[in-house]
């Protein structure tokens, strides 16, 4: 399971003003200490307030790798933004994210294939949020066909059934972990999978259980990577768990301790 | 999902003291305790050292009928100690259990039939443990053929694909889970499905974190009911959320409560 830390974004009040006070020591911890926790790739966010996202985006990229070279994760719904990160990362990227419509995979699938990027496709368009499951199959298949056609290789490509709150959509919650299942058989090899965890939670009081239980049953679901705040450890705990009662850790009686060491 | 409570159980200290002194105090206090953190039916098991499980079974199912009507699960390998417990109970019983024997299941699905019991089958038999879910699945559809047969309402019976310690049989984990939605789709009307959820944990540091996210997974599969300790307070509460997200309970700020409440 690829663990992508959430916390480096500008919408959460220590970034949005490290970023404003270009304060690199603040970034830089925060990239450190997700990766202490067990974070293997880092989201990086300029943050809704973001008055100059062109210029934030590659300075928090350059201000992370003088400190990793783990995977960034550069995230943005502007692709001149991520565009700007790409320029300037030495790591290796993810882009976060295009859109199941035409015109953003006409701009970021190439974009992709240029810097040799991973990419996040959320299988949302337009029209909104889909509704079922059927509807996010169909989205999932038009960005691996997009991404087929532009010669984009797929086993590079996180599929995301974007996870809504439990408190507003229940009902999709099931549809939401059985997506998850069908997007890594539509095409051969395979697209990843990836959620953004944290939204599952959103507006809920008991935020860290409801959490961790969505986690376990996107990972029996065979979810391959999460967006998720590695800092709560309860959450990775179960996290390490889970894998390990799926057989992807071997048993040990320090299995914890022996899978953040590695 | 039907919460059984498994702490009245004689290889327990306190229990199996309380046996031998019919001390009646001792075990009311433990069915009164299970059920008031959630459990809905009762595991009732004189234990491995009780030396007249003849006279020890009816004597704690009387005991506990004084005190509650909730549904017991009379839990003996020997059928003529479940039969005695049978006899004496006012309450709905579940028998626990028959295996995929022949000689087995031409005792205990009558006994079911003639006390309207519901009936735990065990996928195992005299050859030993399954391997595997295909191994499971023969010895489960043995089971519901056995039912039919002899007119026993396969809704009645619970399936139960025996769950293993995750660090002794950890490449079967995800062939217990999977037969859990297999063993429901074998007939129609389906059987339930049921596990010994504790099995899982045995022999681990961390117990209680192994056993919660084996369950959210087997909640996430399907599973209808589980033998565990209601008084695991953290596996309750992540129980509540499996089902919340699964959609079965309606979601309120207060979801937790108001479930216990119900």
């Amino acid at each position: 399971m690829l663990v992508v830390g959430e916390l480096i974004n500008g919408m959460y009040s220590n970034i949005g003003a490290a970023i404003r006070e270009r304060n690199k020591e603040a970034v830089q911890k925060c990239a450190l200490e997700q990766i202490a926790c067990g974070a293997e790739a880092l989201d990086v966010n300029c943050g809704p307030a973001s008055r100059q996202p062109l210029l934030d985006m590659p300075w928090l990229v350059e201000t992370i790798q003088e400190v990793t070279d783990k995977t960034l994760c550069l995230d943005s719904s502007k692709p001149a933004v991520i565009e700007e990160g790409l320029k300037v990362s030495r790591n290796k990227t993810i882009i976060n994210s295009t859109t199941a419509d035409a015109d953003k995979l006409d701009i970021l699938v190439p974009l992709a294939n240029k810097y040799k990027s991973r990419l996040i496709g959320i299988t949302i368009n337009a029209k909104g949020i889909p509704q079922n499951k059927d509807q996010r199959l169909e989205l999932a298949v038009s960005i691996v066909s997009a991404c087929q056609e532009k010669g984009f290789p797929v086993e590079n490509l996180y599929l995301d059934p974007i996870v809504l709150p439990v408190n507003v959509a229940q009902p999709q919650m099931r549809d939401i972990l059985e997506s998850i299942s069908e997007f890594k058989i539509i095409s051969e090899p395979g697209a990843k999978t990836i959620i953004g965890l944290s939204n599952v939670s959103q507006g809920t009081i008991f935020r860290s259980l409801v959490n961790r239980t969505f986690l376990t049953m996107a990972v029996a679901y065979g979810l391959d990577s999460a967006i998720l705040d590695p800092k709560d450890k309860e959450l990775i705990d179960t996290l390490i768990t889970a894998e390990l009662i799926l057989n992807k850790n071997i048993y040990c009686d320090s299995y914890l301790e022996a899978y953040r060491k590695k």
